[in-house]
């Protein structure tokens, strides 16, 4: 049923190589002790936590999904994920990078992110239920009262609880200003909450004692729309002031859902009978304090497709060196056997490579963007922390939706390598496919990034935020300018910068007339930043690989093979892009919605 | 659960109006009497058939699957999939374009074609158990003996039994040069077979009474490789002379596949321990053969993706104009509505063009094929017919891999408008996700089809082929060259032209020095000529909806929209695919195989 090897090697280069986080963490003040040593234990013993403990899982919680038992309501998840959960908590892994004043490791963002990616290319569907806990701890973390903390964070710190995000509801899921779930104050501060919600990943399960569900509903005298929502906790069971477990709170998982993927996390439809909840920040400022959990979950959703992309790639890269089908081309090239391996072929290695350029490239960029969280949270200077923080605005949006678009064709062509076997259950390829699909929808359509970025972290500040990232690559280019060797990535990178500068410019200013040339640019206008942000990033690397590619060490030829291919065969995507982001709303919005 | 409505108006305007059928078959003796009622109620009843009859069972079919009975190794197919078969045959539907000579009703091909389009769209794994039939039927009729022919022509006419293919065993699938089945001759003129097959679509069911595999096997005293292969009719039941069922014969169905889509279709594993088969053709030429058979459903294997492609953009666009969900960027749409419907954002409008534009064609495109089949097949004058020959052959590989690539985009596409709820079964669309991937890969993957293409098509003959369908291409382009109004369109078409042949002699000549060349070009190389064909069906359609645009049907209106958003939208797709074919085989190759 396939592997998993956590791609240790290439994880400390991003790190240490690219990075150097060690230099940076250092200007951290809770993270300077935190030295190369740390690091690499954590990655190592994060490696065999998840491709022994969690990846076993993967297939299994697939095929055998989750259960309802529609009279206790209660969810029983695959075979294994409790086992495996008790581990995980028993070894402290939930309180990785969470607060020290609750029990956390206090260690830094971007290592819970390698860790993230090694979870995730073991086990998605699993590691949801963890994933969404840490959104709900970060948004408490941020809104909740001493008490609400008191109660609830040390416990999803350690794991005994996790939580969940409850915002869908059937008839919206963008657009939730039309959210109807009601919230009514009672004597006693609390409220009482009523409505249903659908699509609530980890909303009921069996691997802990006590779900903390995060709610949005309206307060009955709330304005209409966005203004008007609040946020509560809504626990599945109200814990006593000691943590103990208290009554059953009317919240309850009516059904959950048959889906394409993702089978091993329950996906839960909630109805909220008179349930009891607290408010969590102010009142009708629900949205805000939800977007902190947002943000984060967007993140994780990119290193959802990440860690898919990873391991399809490793898998299909052993089948192609093992499967034995024709002869190369060019000439035999194993004489000794029946026919060639597969990976003589040209475009056996195109699919190979776009699934390692693709890991690879995610990788540095994601690494790099909670580097910045880092930043963002703990540096000295405020300057920098909201210099930082721009950067990760403008940024999330790309992780989210370019990873996530990346992962789809990824695993799909790591699927292909497989001919007919990749269609086939038992190979495990597959499963890659539908898992990764739902990370384009979810946390916000990658429609709803692209607009995002484009319309809200790009246009609404006159392209600010873009210029502070596209004088990096400036620096970059004209730092590395004279040298020759580095001629083929510094060229088209230079390139791209240039026309995504004038890109944004023309975009712009159509935007003046008409608001749907937003809508119509958005989609490819973020897969051309995505490039920028790659080609980047992949110049930096090969920049380090030239230098270190006679040190004996065959990792920097294989890092510049991948970054000459990278530019070779995916950056031309933007050909095609900044056509389609030029080709305005008028072949969209001509046609009357009765003619299309 | 959907819908689907057989998008009759479209399929008349391609046969009537663009390739203006009746005209072509009046030149064709056996269809001479073709006109335009026969054929427009041949699609209102198959339209009606399909819509009714077949697609109810689709998503039931995919929820069910089949089932095998591990002691009598039979398999049972879902619920309701017998009665609408025996509904099918008593409709007469199996003999629409088979030979009257067999029971047939010697309709033209170009009309089964269409009729398969609506099949697809219904339910392409109810679809293809008598699909896989039709191509058996076309290799026996092709290559059986008179007394084969008698015996099984006619039941697999009138579909009282059905057919399989035979090939893929466990190390080989592409590869089939190294397949290891046997064949040994008995005294009676009968061989005995020995071997195991796999991927074996429709392989074992409940539907017929008879299952007639075609199976490629070795003779004892074969050549190794490709030219060792022969062909066997191997009957599940050894039919008496009469037609009546003689004993059962010794190949079972050992197991059926879990896959990934196409659920409702057993894909059965064979065992064949000594059954009785007869050699079809001449003793190691089955590849030969068998290919009459794999052409067939290579093309049926694109009208597949076209099916699904359709199916999908209509339960996308019947969704996107119900589901309210935000305010339209360029001002309140739907004022009276909580929210506009979502078709008024842009993107989503980019989504279901797509999906329109890649069915309408993708219908345009192999309607136009099928007919040249009739063409080759019935032509009096043999120059006619051999020039028909090549250009099937030109264009097959390009309708396997350009349309079900474009199935798998359309139908994720069509999936992405519904946000979450596409990821949800009950709405039905992730299943036409998942059944359209398996299209890239059966009947020869979408590599091997390029490779044909570029290899075998277009280098192997110096571009011959290719030249005469540019010619087509540029006749068009000379003849409207000077029509103000279709310069939108000839500018590209002309462009894009010219591009391809260029494309062609620099890739020829790079393949000169290193066969890899060829290979690492191939599938973008594909794509690009499928885009040439598509804006040359395109523009075509452009020019008869400009004529027609006043005539007070809005149907030309929605054509020439279609047609501008796929050439502002699709097309600029060559600007990255002639860059990734012309970057050559270095990116690709010049990793050793240890360092990807």
């Amino acid at each position: 049923m396939g592997q998993y090897v956590a791609p240790i090697r290439d994880m400390q280069f991003v790190l240490h190589e690219l990075l150097q986080v060690e230099n940076e963490l250092k200007q951290l003040p809770p993270h300077a002790e935190v030295d190369a040593d740390i690091i690499n234990q954590v990655l190592e013993e994060g490696g065999r936590f998840t491709s022994e403990v969690v990846f076993p899982l993967n297939h299994s919680g697939d095929r055998e999904g989750c259960r309802l038992n529609q009279e206790t309501h209660e969810v029983t998840t695959p075979k294994g994920f409790k086992e495996a959960y008790r581990q995980y908590i028993d070894a402290g892994w939930p309180s990785l990078s969470a607060d020290p004043e609750y029990g956390g490791q206090g260690l830094p963002v971007v290592l819970n992110n390698a860790f993230y990616e090694m979870l995730n290319s073991s086990n998605q569907a699993w590691t949801m239920y963890p994933g969404l806990s840490h959104g709900a701890y970060e948004c408490l973390h941020a809104h909740g009262t001493p008490e609400q903390k008191a109660l609830y964070l040390s416990k999803l710190v350690s794991g005994e609880w996790t939580g969940t995000m409850c915002l869908t509801e059937p008839h919206c899921g963008t657009d939730l200003g039309m959210l109807r779930s009601k919230a009514e104050p009672q004597a006693d501060g609390s409220y009482r909450i009523t409505g249903g919600k659908i699509f609530i990943s980890a909303g009921e399960h069996d691997m802990v004692e006590n779900i903390v569900h995060l709610v949005l509903a309206r307060l009955p005298d709330a304005p209409a729309g966005t203004k008007g929502i609040s946020l509560f906790l809504v626990p599945k069971f109200i814990p006593n002031p000691d943590g103990s477990l208290g009554d059953r709170n009317r919240i309850f998982c009516g059904a959950i859902e048959e889906k394409m993927g993702i089978h091993g996390n329950s996906t839960c439809q909630m109805n909220m009978d008179g349930a009891t909840g607290w408010l969590i920040g102010q009142p009708n400022k629900g949205l805000n304090a939800m977007f902190v959990m947002m943000n984060a979950a967007r993140l994780g959703v990119g290193m959802q497709s990440l860690g898919l992309t990873e391991v399809a790639f490793q898998n299909a890269l052993v089948y192609a060196k093992d499967r034995l089908q024709m002869r190369s081309l060019s000439g035999v090239k194993a004489p000794e056997k029946p026919a060639d391996p597969i990976i003589v072929h040209p475009d056996v290695r195109r699919m190979l490579l776009t699934a390692k350029a693709y890991a690879e490239g995610g990788r540095a960029f994601s690494y790099y963007t909670a580097l910045l969280i880092d930043r963002e949270l703990n540096h000295p200077d405020e300057e920098v922390r909201k210099d930082a923080a721009d950067q990760v605005a403008l940024l999330t949006p790309i992780i989210k939706a370019f990873l996530t678009d990346n992962g789809w064709i990824a695993t799909s062509e790591a699927m292909q390598v497989y001919g007919g076997h990749g269609f086939i259950s038992e190979w495990g390829m597959e499963q890659y496919v539908r898992d990764s699909r739902i990370n384009m929808i979810y946390e916000g359509t990658n429609t709803i990034q692209s607009l995002d970025l484009l319309g809200r972290k790009v246009l609404m500040d006159n392209g600010a935020k873009l210029r502070k990232f596209g004088a990096q690559v400036q620096a970059f280019v004209e730092e590395n300018g004279t040298d020759e060797a580095m001629s083929e990535f510094i060229t088209p990178l230079a390139d791209l910068g240039d026309k995504v500068t004038k890109l944004t410019m023309e975009i712009g200013m159509k935007a003046f007339q008409n608001q749907d040339e937003v809508g119509a640019a958005a989609v490819p206008y973020l897969r051309v930043v995505g490039h920028l942000v790659f080609a980047y990033f992949f110049a930096r690397m090969a920049k380090i690989a030239l230098e270190k590619q006679d040190s004996g060490d065959s990792f920097y030829q294989s890092k510049l093979g991948t970054a000459r291919f990278y530019f070779a065969r995916l950056l031309p995507e933007t050909a095609m892009l900044i056509r389609q982001a030029r080709s305005g709303s008028a072949s969209l919005m001509a046609l009357d919605a009765d003619l299309i």
